[in-house]
């Protein structure tokens, strides 16, 4: 892993302020009134000017004529942006998705993970949105693109996009996590940062018709056709059973949209099942058939992967639920506190079952606990953003996070998650995250019983 | 105005599903087995392929080996995105903010209109964000930026970017609208779509630091500092007075963050004011100064700009709530309704004061309203998706929408608007917006009173 992938926002030092009183000089001496608002600007410039000289490490940059105004105070900037898709910043180039070299053989049966370090509130930008394909992605033409539902129906039917497009629409806040996040960390390999180790890991807002809908339509028999199967469009031709009693909730969509506009193509544009709570795969990215029936089918990806591997050797199957997890973002691994101080402990709590009730956090590796504050809204089966405040007293510290949901239901300390599960799955590891925050500032991953 | 600028998801006709008995006979005939994943792939395509042929309309793509798979079934796809940001698919091309030409004189002070007939739910896209410049945009080095609070205040201060990232968070869901939204409709001028009438609105989830918490760090005096004054960085030097009032709730944001990321450039990064309710114009982008005072400062765009002239001749100033207002945006103009038949009215509703309380449509003009159905979550000062079922009979219809905010404000009739506002207004078009259906099907503005 070269530095290219490490995330870019680190923490900074506690820069003292500026000294007070060399501020109002300096305000002082560049107001002459009130609506002299280039003199004012003036005095701003060079009150930033000062606070530079004044600190212990100077700017990177050293323009000597510092009272200078910036270009961009004194200068026309850029135009509307009228032909295009709007771009970030320049400077945050850094905040991109990520592959793990060598984690897969081929770059289109690959992952690539979300910056999960860099990232605020509880929306994923989709232009950062994770990815998880089987054979590649595509941009797939809608106008061509077809969705069936067939099986134990009255009447199969064919859907255009149009015809879908025009039925009645409901907007929902879902994460969506693969269920191989954090799948390194059972074989004890404590990948160096959070974008690597829960960054399988998405939010948006869905749009799109209740899959329901569409089985009435057909008349669906539901008391015989307790089973879906999703079948997708791509290469990989991924199918996956959805269970009837997620379906009648109403909660599983046939979605088009996604954070406002439609899917974007490595999401499975222009259209994808969203079953929230359940891991990524059951999403069906290029949705083209449903099929409803009486039993599991036993796809591919239900019999050989996304099982998990007990202490008796038994496979546990069709365990679908992404549990309740967390997990701390900031101070995370990669990152560097570079002096003692106020830091804000913040990060991501989420449950396949329902809404996060309550999160701990931990600077003492679980000995003590604290109850995080949650930011609102906090929705069902949707990313929840806490935080929490934190003195930082220069000393080796280990943070953890422990959500708790509705039902009850405590995130697992790691040794806890093992001695149900043993220690040879690949998938739904929601163990409690640690990270060591040594005497240097530096923050690594670290595997805590 | 020319065709390219036109919004690009029109409506289809409802056309009618393929023959159920088809479908049936096609899938009968390709199933041999369940496990037969290649064979009920080539079904699911055969019956789009009879789909399509069944059709009056044919697809406007003439492939005669409709029976292939299509590629993106055979292929293997491209690889997971790893160096640069996620973009739209290629099919998606026509979503854009756009310009109005002529509307002013330099596209580096103008607006960019969001394409509001094409988006899902309540968050807007940040690459499809409305834009409204007064001396163009830039992308600052965040690390040269510094925020400096002054005037009544016991410490001033100057905070860097890191300062300001490392002090607790809140993130928050809210509408930003300019003032002149909506403004070619006081000159009787019907623009054509609702992104050219309604599409100086958008919706983000903002991240940033209350403005109290950084006011506190300075000891500001709000017994008497009961106005802030705002300033931006930009050439265009804005300036905006912010009421302590506003501030002291708590809502006001130094924002860094929207929907997950780094304000984009065009919005201010790296920091803006977030005024929940408030015009756009209050939330200076490049923000580099709050200053406390004990009077507002009438600044250029308070005392000649941003006011309303009533029909007395004297000017409303501090106008900048943004009351109760809803657009439908489907159907909406530009869309044309291909046939009769179902459609899916749907809509946004917003307020300054608080939250939506409940939206109204009639598709006669005014004369019979029926009550929508509200998207949750409805969060204040936000966005709220509406939608109602509506069977098009194929007559010229009226369609209009009508919110009612917690506060019981009702959005005016445009009569009623002008009752109180006179027509010789440019900010604070909040009044009911109507779309006229002809039996052609297409859709245009019409101002009705």
């Amino acid at each position: 892993m070269d530095s290219k992938q490490m995330p870019g926002r680190l923490l900074r030092a506690p820069e003292n302020f500026i000294d007070p009183a060399g501020v109002r000089r300096v305000v002082a001496e560049a107001k002459e009134g009130r609506r002299d608002f280039i003199r004012s600007a003036f005095a701003a410039a060079a009150a930033v000017a000062s606070a530079g000289a004044a600190r212990a490490a100077a700017p990177a940059d050293g323009d000597p004529a510092i009272l200078n105004l910036p270009e961009h105070t004194k200068g026309l900037g850029q135009p509307v942006v009228t032909d295009g898709y709007g771009q970030p910043s320049k400077y945050e180039r850094n905040v991109q998705r990520r592959q793990s070299p060598g984690l897969t053989q081929t770059s289109q049966a690959s992952v690539s993970f979300a910056p999960l370090q860099s990232l605020f509130g509880i929306v994923t930008p989709s232009g950062l949105h994770f990815e998880r394909h089987h054979q590649g992605w595509w941009d797939i033409d809608p106008s061509k693109h077809r969705l069936m539902l067939n099986g134990l129906v009255k009447t199969p039917k064919v859907f255009t996009m149009d015809e879908i497009m025009r039925l009645p629409a409901v907007s929902r806040f879902h994460f969506i996590e693969c269920g191989a996040n954090t799948g390194m960390e059972w074989g004890n390999v404590a990948v160096p940062t959070c974008q690597y180790s829960h960054g399988m890991l998405s939010c948006s807002e869905f749009t799109g018709v209740p899959l329901i809908t569409l089985l009435e339509l057909a008349g669906a028999d539901l008391k015989k056709g307790r089973f879906m199967l999703a079948e997708g469009a791509d290469g990989s031709s991924m199918t996956r059973t959805i269970p009837a009693s997620l379906v009648e909730s109403g909660e599983v969509l046939v979605a088009y949209g996604q954070n406002g506009e439609m899917l974007r193509p490595e999401n499975g544009y222009p259209l994808r099942l969203v079953v929230p709570g359940v891991q990524g795969v059951s999403w069906v990215k290029y949705l083209r058939r449903i099929e409803v029936g009486d039993q599991p089918w036993g796809a591919k990806d239900e019999a050989i992967h996304y099982m998990d591997l007990m202490p008796d050797g038994l496979h546990r199957q069709y365990t679908s639920i992404q549990e309740c997890k967390s997990v701390v973002t900031t101070p995370s691994g990669g990152q560097v506190l570079l002096d003692k101080g106020y830091y804000s402990i913040t990060g991501l709590a989420w449950s396949g079952r329902g809404r996060v009730r309550r999160v701990d956090v931990s600077v003492d590796g679980g000995r003590n606990w604290r109850t995080a504050r949650l930011q609102e809204p906090v929705m069902s089966k949707c990313l929840t953003r806490f935080s929490t405040d934190w003195v930082w007293d220069g000393k080796p510290a280990i943070i953890q996070s422990r959500a708790i949901d509705e039902t009850g239901y405590v995130q697992p300390a790691r040794r806890q998650l093992r001695e149900v599960r043993g220690t040879r799955s690949i998938y739904h590891n929601n163990a409690i995250q640690s990270w060591l925050v040594q005497e240097s500032g530096e923050v690594g991953n670290v595997q805590v019983a």
